[in-house]
């Protein structure tokens, strides 16, 4: 529905993307200066500095997000007249929702937010989720579903920076938290091998199909919007359970004012 | 894309939505409970409490909204196969675009930014919004476009809460600020008079078309997501120009850290 530009304003460096090689540069200064490794609230998470509703809070919003990824896979899936993409991409999909007896991501998902004393049914029905949560998760499908096939396969570049986030996730929230144990964080574990898998494929893509600067900038923006889906998230949670304004309707941790 | 819920955690009358008396009770008390002026950003702005920098914040922002809603009525008036709502609902684009010759309220909002200082390409360009700006004004017309034509038209229905807001800003901001003064609020002093005309037809349109409980419990989830739509707003605000996290690209006041 709308237009985004390039925001110049923002210190990225100003080499033309005149290659390949050029626009892979631009793609990881964009996640060097926008990706939400950066963001306060992971390092108050990974730091040990939240309490267990905080935690609680991020984990039930989170699953908005997550449980909306096979569902935007889909959505670029159906981009994709071209049969080879469609099966590259397909097991995005499974990876998330699983098989029958063969548990995918959203059930590890779930097994984290049970472990942290959440009912399943209630983070299921996403009734205690921020609205800004929604909007922003709901703008990433969107995204997908109206902007070209480039760019819908560009904003899944967040991919590349996460690893070295989950590692530090996975060893900070072990460290620091005695409600944590490693039961519930085979998500980020099994992510581990599976983003840099998908990654390596986004990546290539975007250097092989984006072959005009004007192409390249497109998959730019496409990779500012992802982090800007993520950046909201978390400024969003940050304002009602860090500053502590929880929206009318919103989760309240048990025990909270 | 996604279902709502409606979200009984929260304390409005429990009364069944038998009648359409009975909806337009549950409707103001949505309102009591759920609508923007409750919100403390708003407290800081009509009490005089916000530097011109923040203030700033909000009109860039808030543009985004503005400018969104003549393509928002749009959309709503393409829903109706009807003739005689479309002719009903038509003035609401005129309102905001004005017509050549004669100013609309994009014109008078452009007044008050212009009037705080900033700069009309940069206010219209919205490349300094936040992306929660963005993210909940696409929401609101992805809304009107994907729901029913009853729920397109309930989502405006905040306009009946909007008189009471705008008297106060009014007399809020040209009492606390010198940077404001009658010449900029003109939007505001229009809206007093266009806004119950509006909300006269919508409220007049819901109670006559919901027929049933069901229907009716539509329409206050449709006016609940546009409270929703409002909130996270000032929300995003609030994290970024009062608490002082603007998210990376965002707009950053003239002699601000």
């Amino acid at each position: 529905m709308t237009e985004m530009s390039f925001d110049s304003s923002f210190a990225y460096t100003e080499e033309p993307l005149e290659s390949a090689a050029a626009l892979e540069r631009r793609l990881r200064a964009i996640g060097a200066a926008r990706y939400h490794d950066l963001h306060p609230f992971h390092d108050m998470l990974h730091g040990g500095r939240l309490d267990l509703g905080q935690v609680q809070a991020w984990a039930l919003n989170r699953w908005y997000y997550q449980s909306s990824i096979p569902i935007k896979d889909a959505v670029v899936l159906s981009r994709f007249r071209d049969r080879e993409t469609r099966m590259e991409w397909r097991h995005r999909i499974e990876d998330h929702d699983g098989s029958p007896g063969d548990e995918g991501g959203l059930d590890r998902w779930l097994a984290l937010t049970t472990g942290l004393g959440l009912d399943e049914g209630y983070v299921t029905s996403a009734r205690g989720i921020l609205p800004a949560t929604r909007f922003a998760v709901d703008a990433y499908v969107s995204f997908v579903g109206t902007r070209s096939p480039l760019e819908a396969i560009a904003s899944s570049l967040t991919e590349l920076f996460a690893p070295n986030l989950h590692e530090r996730r996975i060893s900070g929230m072990l460290a620091h938290y005695d409600f944590v144990h490693p039961g519930i964080m085979t998500y980020f574990q099994r992510r581990l091998g599976q983003a840099p898998r998908d990654a390596g494929f986004a990546l290539d893509y975007v250097k092989t199909h984006a072959r005009t600067p004007e192409a390249r900038a497109l998959v730019c923006e496409a990779l500012i919007f992802k982090t800007d889906v993520l950046w909201v998230q978390l400024d969003a949670l940050y304002h009602a359970y860090v500053t502590g304004h929880p929206p009318p309707g919103a989760f309240r941790p048990e025990g909270a004012a």
